[in-house]
């Protein structure tokens, strides 16, 4: 059999051609068996559940991006020798590092929420000098195995959700510790022709969105956790996944009709609770089964690639800024020199947030493998100002926003005929400006700051891709210590050798 | 007529025996004729709309205290000879002013929430002085009247609603500037017996849930401006009313049925846009008619009692501190030092604002008509602190709570036979802790830091009694920088006279 | 043997006389055989030494207060019948705890510094209550004695330097596991009629400035320690005590001549480490000895008076708040808006201090011995905050002050025939201020933030009274926790007895 | 007469061969007739003279890093076609950019201090574009004169200071309103053969260490101010120039004799106020004269480059930190998790320098000239954040020094044969760590918090390149409000057009 029947085999897809925008990726969605839960219910058909959709939107944006910016959103990939959407491209210069930063902050503008592509992409990154890594140590096929799957992906130019972290049940204990096993995701039975794995992944992001789940390990393992070791490629419409939506706030807004109130209307982003539910996985899309002293490199890799797509929020901060320099305007006092000090300060963070994401692309070095990894201190650098400035920007926005912004009636309320021309009158802000506007932007605000939005801008900037104290732990090891008490020994005068 | 038929005749009341409980008070609101518009729609009966419900369940806790701690939530009043509601009393010393203080920072702990009854305590207050100081000067009646006023509340038991804040329009444009003249409220009629107002106060917390509003200016006037200089009380169910409610972020969860997915079932605040159309005051309810020299003290009077007022976020605050130890707890980390720390230093935080806000209670001045008044600048400072560190705080709660809280699935996924137990097994955190009650208070943070409450805790603790602009506006004024100047120059050898 | 007899042989002094003005208390320090080395150097009279007599200075406008402010710094004391020193007193009133503060923060403004005084009124005011207690636990009679030492010391009108921190050795042991016993002071003998002492206190402030030495235990102590449980008066001249003068930054400008580069010329701070060599105490003057389970007790009372007393620094921040306003008026620009708005930042600090402690005090309570006791928690929350915001009123100094402050020529410069005229023109600012006016705001500055001052306005503020972490410590415990879980339990809805 | 001989005449040198190290660099400054006052007097040889030498030091390691790094310190130039010292390279690719950054935090790392020779650097790249426009625009020469005077500063391998800051007079006018002419630097004379130029420059870095001075105006001029127009390249050794040389905080130490209390013996910066007393300059040496409209991109530019060029912070912040760890360990505590956490913070805050500043480097562009131009919003981002945590790292490194640091007994103390052994003894850290090790390292962090390198770690990283409102009103122009708001409006839904 070929390596092409191999990949039909292990990799089958319903859809024969390119997805080749955001239309036809909305197509690609439709029709697929997927178990999702929602208010206690399965989902009928996801795409045209109205809370469900806007985060597909966002998904969509993507390939729209790559249309009309190929130059951003595209690359030309050595692994299939095709044009290829960049959140499936495999780096192969640190500008390829660098130009993803540049695409997930623009997407960020264009969506003013997570897009939820990046886990797949920094997942693929980091196996594939992982797994190149583990083929050396232990004459194993991973990585050949990585690259067909990564073929297909490329051909029919799929999304990847990254699957990795677990419930983990009592912190204080390790996988093999837990009460119950489950708690961490686990191979269950090895067979001959692959393994059944059984757990759940909380929090993934876009994962209902997604083609592919890639499941990876969360933390460092040790020999003892090998069964915990693993790391699988399951179509998202495998019988043995479940995925139970999670709530976000102000959720429902989307259910009662009307764009107003819901802030953005068109995009939102989506967690789940996915559940694995005895999965038998062929070996062909095994990537890693037991090597458990190659999880915690496959970890430190993926959060640098990933602590640094945080930049993503840059994008989504230009909004707020927008947002709160327009609400300055309409209120009619854009030029207070409060008002300007303080769009300054958003400002100044946002950048301050993306230098050091930038940074750590620009810092990139290769691999064994031939690809290229962010600099790691400065990657947790940038996710850990993720963790702080964003929500000293909430702060703010609400600040010009005013406290319109949370007393402010309903949509409908300025529909109605017996309300609405009273609100037209009384809240009103400049006049040349219509009140809806006013409302419109003050609905963003609330979006960004408390509702369906807060939870990817605020919330999940703390938590993704490592909670702040991750990277403390990450700063600490990288900072070098040692060498800093060198330099202050030596301008300080001490000779080492004294002491002791 | 004696006084008592004055005060019938202006100030009449369906409740003839003063309302002695939280249920006696919910009563109270049953069956008035108010126009509440909600979603576009007249609400038949505010007191049994699960949205609004909780909003007087708060209030209904002011009622409950004073049963159960007098101490704290009742005083002698001398000019009623009654112990009456701490709410509605006229502080006689700095205990008083200090005592304020305490209560609010109880109900703040007991309902997590604001219980949207100070703006009607701090406003008697001011207006007590500055109507002395208005018949002084114009050998008018207010204080008379205002003390008819409070004796009848004083009663009954009354809740008074503050209204103060007009809708302002074009924030660079004085009252009698706007294009339209409503936009600031206004006397459109002066006749005999009183006079005929209209216009707008918008973001009126718990104006619904009241008995009377005050109608305040909001702020300074000149003297061309008279017409916007009233102070006015108004019984809520005035025909010429009208309370079209505010929207709070996941406002209909309340809807939806559960306990759970609210975070705080029982209690939340509530803001609503006043419509006051050609409503006619009679004299014996006007407090200041056209005296515009005196709204610049009755603002800076009403601010300094008002913002010291914020005190009730700590009580807020000791709550979403112990959510956020709770949820450490729960997890099974709440050693760890770096959550320890966290901690600290939401507690350090909390009681900053707590200590400007006592201290300001502490450092009051008796007014020539004989009540206090508390310290201007410290109370500023207390507020400005609390338009910065509910955020830190609501951060680092967050932070403790970690992702699972903007992720996780609904009440209804947890109480479906299907997903209910995969939700059971995999959201355990400490084995020994029922898995609701981790998203019991995962739900709580939420609510306070995202949902309906963290409109109180944060952007109400940002906007409410003046936006962070105006604490730094009063506290330049009153810092006095001419004595700081004398200070440093003395101490520099600077001798004035060499410099001119 | 009456008990005046007592205290004349156990307290001897030379002064007869009380001293009566900050003239009197100079010449009270004149004369006396103390030994205080200072570069390697015994100094032949302290008082004289330039680098020496700015910190009397500074502890003499204490006594110079008293004259000028009598109801500010003095106070009628049931202890000896007297109009007594504020620094003297034993409060007997909530009034009189906050009487301190006030009269702390107007002495900074006066000085720019630390005038050393408030440890003795703090050890005192501790010591009362917890002698009190001791004697009524074990039948002693420290209580007594203390009352006579303090009598003493009024009747004079003495300064008292209390003496609480051992050099400590290595921070991972206790006391008694020190390679070197004497790391902590201790009782090296017994004998009938007192004990002998050793040891050495680090960072004593005033205390080559004072008459008394309060020896005091600096932690709390277990039973095997009792070595090192002891209080002690010890009069200053004692031949067993030598005083090793600290170094402060920019300190040998004093000795340069000229009175601008120094800053603050008449002011400055003073540290020292006192040296215990061999010191026989008789019992008269020992207030605890070996009572190992009443230290924590004292340690506790004594950081809660002492870490409220550093409202001093509001004091001191009132001058550098008027010195940068100084010299941005200097510079021509006061009235531009980012200038206004860092002097608004600088006092919303400065009284957000001021308002936490002045609030502890305002929340004294009656200790069983009868005088009162600041608020624990607030007065922590106090000090926490000095070792933050001077800090941060500093860097905005500096902003305001221009780089001109680190690059400006000396004052000899300025007095030369060949560069003060170039200077003159060159370095001018607002062409109708004096050059040397500019620079003198300059220096003052300078020496608040980089130089002699700015040890006691950030380095002492940061870890005099216990570094930061001792008031987080602190703050864990007092800050009540549990009760806040349980506030957040019941607002969850969550039955504690479901948890088991 | 050939170019090399225009060099020879127009830029003459006693020095014929190229600088090769840093003792040949001290020797080359050595027998110059240079004025530098200092203390009212003309100092001899500033070589020899204690106070300045340090700052010839630190300059001497940029010469001595050439050699050892050649890699990081050295490039082939196209303009000499030699290799020469980077610090005289005009960038020919971003990496070009780039390495000045890594260059600069090594030697931050190395001399813990300003080393004194990024502004000329950053104005040879300034001029290098704006000259080339110049001539483009108007036909003048100034491009071909900049090449020759590279050329001869890269043949010898010399030092140019940059010399841009005026006096400034009166902050509210601007050069040609100021009631003295000379507060800004200008053309008094314009002959055939060059111009007469008079004012003075202040905060001048390095300058006394340079062998030319390069000046450049400091802020946008309108035309009627093209006197102030005007670039000039001036031996440090004309007659016309004198140099009065700035006080830093602890100056004196190094009078002292003794290597502990300076702190950091070696190294130091260097400030003074150039005065320019009527000095005729050549046209050869003249780059702009006149031409106001190329004022602007000029300083622009300059700031981009000298704003991006304070990551030389981050290495003085890497001494830092290891001094913090030291002093930590030295007590003995080097574990505490608070510590840690500390040591964390500021490693953290000091990248986020660090990755803000070679991001723009990193996106760096071409000129038109074919140099390369960092980022001018990151470059501001970066010195922003110079401005604020180098201050907060500061105020970490004392909290982790212990207030030993500002209590410690002076040098001589420790070396007098009587309290030297008591000192020994009481200020003894950990057992196995010398005590003069500690001392030392504590000294050390006074000298960079508090000491003479305060100045140039924090006052000078608030005021060099610009005080913080500078980048602030320059992130403004920078950030592109408006593209932000039409993110925002897109988003909420808002059609422009509809508006008006």
């Amino acid at each position: 059999m070929t390596a092409e029947k191999i990949i039909e085999s292990d990799f089958p897809s319903g859809h024969q051609l390119p997805i080749d925008g955001g239309e036809a990726y909305i197509d690609s969605l439709r029709g697929r068996d997927v178990r999702v839960y929602l208010f206690g219910e399965l989902v009928d058909e996801p795409v045209d559940h109205p809370m469900i959709r806007p985060s597909m939107n966002a998904l969509a944006a993507t390939y729209d991006l790559a249309v009309e910016r190929p130059d951003l959103a595209t690359a030309d990939s050595a692994i299939s020798g095709r044009r290829v959407h960049r959140f499936l491209h495999v780096t192969e210069s640190v500008d390829d590092v660098v130009m993803q930063n540049r695409m997930q902050r623009r997407l960020g503008q264009l969506t003013g929420t997570c897009f939820q592509r990046c886990v797949g992409m920094d997942a693929l990154n980091s196996l594939y000098s992982v797994t190149h890594e583990i083929d050396e140590a232990h004459g194993t096929e991973y990585h050949e195995r990585l690259l067909r799957f990564i073929r297909h992906c490329q051909r029919l130019n799929l999304v990847i959700g990254g699957a990795m972290t677990d419930p983990k049940g009592d912190r204080s204990k390790g996988p093999s510790e837990q009460e119950d096993p489950d708690l961490y995701t686990r191979i269950v039975e090895r067979r001959d022709d692959g393994v059944v794995i059984r757990g759940a992944k909380a929090h993934q992001t876009g994962c209902v969105n997604s083609h592919w789940i890639l499941v990876m390990p969360t933390i460092r393992l040790r020999p003892e956790d090998s069964d915990y070791a693993v790391c699988a490629a399951i179509p998202v419409d495998d019988p043995g996944l479940s995925f139970i939506y999670g709530r976000q706030s102000c959720d429902t807004r989307a259910l009662e009709g009307g764009d107003v109130d819901v802030g953005n209307a068109a995009f939102s982003g989506q967690e789940a609770l996915i559940v694995i539910d005895d999965v038998f996985v062929p070996w062909n899309r095994l990537f890693l089964c037991g090597e458990t002293e190659f999880v915690a490199p496959l970890v430190e890799r993926f959060t640098a690639y990933h602590r640094r797509s945080y930049v993503c929020k840059t994008g989504v901060g230009d909004v707020l800024i927008g947002a709160a320099a327009t609400i300055a305007d309409y209120n009619g006092v854009p030029g207070a020199s409060h008002i300007r000090d303080k769009l300054v300060e958003m400002g100044h963070l946002n950048e301050t947030i993306y230098g050091a994401g930038i940074a750590a692309s620009h810092e990139s070095y290769r691999t064994s493998a031939g690809n290229f990894e962010p600099d790691g201190l400065l990657a947790n650098v940038c996710k850990h100002n993720v963790t702080r400035f964003p929500y000293e920007m909430a702060r703010l926005a609400q600040d010009l926003a005013g406290g319109l912004m949370v007393t402010c009636p309903s949509e409908k309320d300025f529909r109605s005929a017996e309300t609405g021309p009273i609100l037209e009158k009384y809240l009103k802000g400049r006049s040349d400006v219509p009140t809806e506007n006013r409302l419109r932007m003050l609905r963003l605000i609330e979006n960004m700051t408390l509702g369906r939005n807060s939870v990817g801008y605020l919330t999940e900037s703390l938590h993704g891709a490592g909670s702040p104290q991750a990277q403390r732990i990450q700063i600490a090891r990288q900072m070098d210590v040692e060498a800093k008490m060198g330099f202050a020994k030596r301008l300080a005068g001490i000779k080492e050798h004294e002491q002791t």
